[in-house]
């Protein structure tokens, strides 16, 4: 936690009272005392300093803080990611990971190899998943939520909605191990919003790479080596930014 | 499990028997049949074919196979990674993560923000670290065992061993971000041998950024957000591959 992040409601009259895991992360890991400042900062709002005006050391902990806010966070860089659903493990991992690379919608979608059983995973509520893109946001001290999406069919989803969302994108990749190109040459040098795909374990089937190519996806690989579904998540968008750089 | 690896001593005269967890993918995940044919490999040797001679499916499983070696596997990247120790769970993900990536050699060492206790995991011995190198092959099909090299104490590593290690690179990199330059300048556009160092959560410290100084270890940024140890490694690594691309 590298900044301590609240909701807009909980800042009342510059001042905010911690009674959760964010009081004991400022007791115990940052071992503050009353008058020290600790970055913070709202979601979806601005960053400052907050200065601990009373704090409880024991169990349980309480900090109470006056803050300031300062600064705008930078803008997280112009990507977004359309995901096949994983596992439920896997998506937590993956939904803190981007955030923390920093994403501006993650679009999650069906497909034939998803299992079935994904689908009931708590995760997939907006008050389960949400936290785990504030811990993103933490990391990287930044405050901008990505937007979530989640299409549970995938056909009304990739010919009703998908030819609809590219069209906010100057490039629509789809990471594929047999892919047309490098994700170099996909790129082409333009920069632009990128969205990219990442399939399920095991790929996306034929039918699905065709419907994709037909909306405009273009597929590129990053070389034959197989990547877990979470390694090639941030790989590839560790590469795009790199290509961005 | 992309490909079944075994160690060299396992195959006899073409034979090999597994009673493991590979013999339970066989059955539970790929649900192979007698006749059937499945991807093999040698850890440091070839890759080929397994034709199923004999499968028991109920537990304990055990699968014989006949196998038939006729590939070489593509080397990996020309890229290799200096650590400072993780907390063990991030060793353990990081560890099978670059290997499926690809990497030549990995250099543990200690940093001053490296908890002691660290040290003292189970999984800094070989007999308890190499499965997680093993899966990280049979996840990318590669064959080649990453070397791994511990390095308890900072400072004869750095004055002893660092200067003579670091000659056998184009490029040394640390990450950093505070770093000098940006990847793509730090790369120059040149292609050879790269070493790329990843510091403890909360960073290197000034002496140890002066150290590596000293031995011609340039830094480098990706930019203001900060990453987790597991994360950022993913995300430079493939960075680098990219640069190479």
């Amino acid at each position: 936690m590298n900044i301590i992040l609240f909701e807009k409601e909980e800042v009342k009259q510059k001042r905010v009272i911690l009674a959760d895991h964010r009081a004991k992360h400022i007791v115990k890991v940052l071992h503050s005392e009353v008058g020290d400042s600790v970055r913070v900062g709202v979601i979806e709002g601005d960053i400052g300093i907050g200065k601990i005006k009373r704090i409880q050391k024991k169990f349980p902990f309480v900090v109470e803080l006056i803050v300031e806010f300062t600064d705008k966070t930078v803008s997280p860089p112009a990507i977004d990611l359309l995901l096949a659903l994983p596992r439920p493990i896997m998506l937590k991992r993956i939904l803190s990971q981007v955030t923390t690379l920093g994403v501006g919608r993650i679009f999650i979608i069906n497909a034939c190899r998803v299992e079935k059983s994904f689908w009931e995973a708590g995760i997939l509520r907006r008050v389960e998943y949400r936290p785990h893109l504030i811990q993103g946001l933490e990391q990287a001290v930044d405050t901008h939520l990505p937007e979530v999406h989640i299409y549970r069919h995938f056909r009304p989803f990739i010919e009703d909605e998908l030819p609809r969302i590219v069209q906010n994108y100057t490039h629509q990749l789809l990471a594929h191990p047999q892919g047309r190109q490098t994700l170099t040459a996909s790129m082409g040098g333009r920069k632009g919003r990128i969205l990219y795909a990442i399939g399920p374990e095991g790929g996306w089937v034929d039918f699905e790479l065709d419907k994709f190519e037909e909306v405009g996806m273009s597929s590129f690989s990053i070389g034959a080596r197989i990547l877990k579904v979470d390694t090639a998540t941030v790989a590839i968008h560790a590469r795009i930014m790199q290509e961005l750089e």
